[in-house]
């Protein structure tokens, strides 16, 4: 591996660096992400993602510990140009730019009890990576982002996940699709609504079991609605009428998880 | 009620709104705050807050469904006044100065069965709105802050509780005074912390209930875990080290509304 110095914002690779971040489409034709942070890059690494280039500030970041492909390119760059490039702020010092992977639905592995989150129509990026943070910690079998709003490689949706983005089969299709590919496998769909619906606690989750969550604001589509297995509510005891849309999935996905453990 | 007109932003009163926003040494010393947006200030007038001065921009927002007390002063702004003041964009058009209302702890009604949610030192705003909103859902008896880092009428925390400020009893306090206050009244404490302690769901949450929340950098002091009745974790089966600390609030607050509602 032989180290590249960068001192000026001016160089090609850092204005690539920039233009990746801020542009989806440009992430999308060249098949490039970046990743920023030094939690979020290893478990980018741990997971075997391809690493093409590594930006550190030496002052800040030491890539040593990251066991990087020998291909990996590495790159030293001025405190100057880390802040010039720094998507939310220079502490850690590193970033990287990375191939993603993505997931067909066909592909994901659903093993004996699959336990799946959809999110359809989910905007905010934070959410989705929020979302992607408790799918890791319950062992989650995928999340599955149906007709997504923003990109899966979205800058502030990989920080937000904490490098969950990376651990967690994660796959985008339309709604129509993930509803026959649930069919299809035998996948209960427990959409969360709060009319015509059942407290979530009194709704078996032990058997392959998809939760399916929609937005705050306008909750699930019709197709949806109608081909659930049951419809589940968190009851809403107090003044407000929703929960955040990351607490809720959080909330339902533990409750799945709780079951499964308790039921044995 | 006269309305007053305001179509300068060197007029006096926008530029108090705009230092009670910025500054939490001014809230303290003048007892007013400044609540923002339609929902947040509902919420507010329903719980009974005395508003003082309620600040609209007549093409985005009417007043007359809020059902305001009379003695309260309405000003009428121009757009640009408005975006001037706003502090998160100006797509509702109102906003308030409200007199806060600090809580003792001695002054929480505790109810025959308490479920209380603690935060020490949590410092994100939007953490503390996002656990605020939980305990509205949960119905929780009160969130008491501990050694606050940040104070209760942030706008970005009353901004991320949609509300819940004005709905969840909230108590500032340390986490001495906490402790024997929980001790004197017999509640149970429940520490969340990685160590040494039970999964959540083997615990029982039926009766009086402190659930006590650290932060996701370094957990609950050593006064919280001596003082426990029980340690808790939310087992982490994935690659990650830690939830946010909103969504495991409310996993282990929902937990025990399960266990409340289930036993019966």
């Amino acid at each position: 591996m032989e180290t590249l110095h960068i001192s000026s914002t001016q160089n090609p690779l850092i204005k690539r660096v920039m233009a990746l971040q801020h542009k989806s489409q440009l992430r999308r034709s060249q098949q490039r992400i970046v990743v920023e942070g030094a939690r979020e890059l290893q478990h980018c690494v741990d997971a075997g993602f391809n690493v093409e280039t590594v930006i550190h500030c030496p002052s800040l970041f030491n890539p040593s510990h990251l066991h990087l492909a020998p291909a990996t390119q590495l790159v030293e760059v001025t405190p100057q140009v880390y802040d010039k490039i720094a998507y939310r702020g220079s502490t850690e010092g590193v970033m990287a730019i990375v191939e993603p992977r993505t997931l067909a639905l066909s592909q994901l592995e659903l093993g004996d009890n699959p336990l799946i989150v959809v999110l359809e129509g989910v905007e905010k990026p934070g959410n989705i990576g929020a979302v992607l943070r408790s799918a890791d910690a319950a062992r989650a079998t995928a999340v599955i982002v149906c007709d997504p709003l923003t990109d899966l490689y979205n800058p502030n949706l990989i920080r937000s996940s904490i490098g969950a983005i990376f651990t967690v089969p994660c796959v985008a299709c339309t709604s129509d699709e993930c509803i026959s590919f649930f069919k299809h496998h035998g996948i209960n769909i427990l959409t969360a609504q709060l009319q015509d619906s059942e407290p979530y606690y009194h709704t078996p989750m032990c058997g392959p079991t998809a939760i399916v969550m929609g937005t705050e604001a306008t909750g699930l589509t019709s197709a949806w609605r109608q081909a659930a297995t049951a419809h589940i509510r968190i009851p809403m005891q107090g003044s407000l009428d929703s929960l955040n849309v990351s607490v809720s999935t959080a909330i339902l996905l533990f409750e799945a998880v709780r079951q499964r453990i308790t039921s044995h």
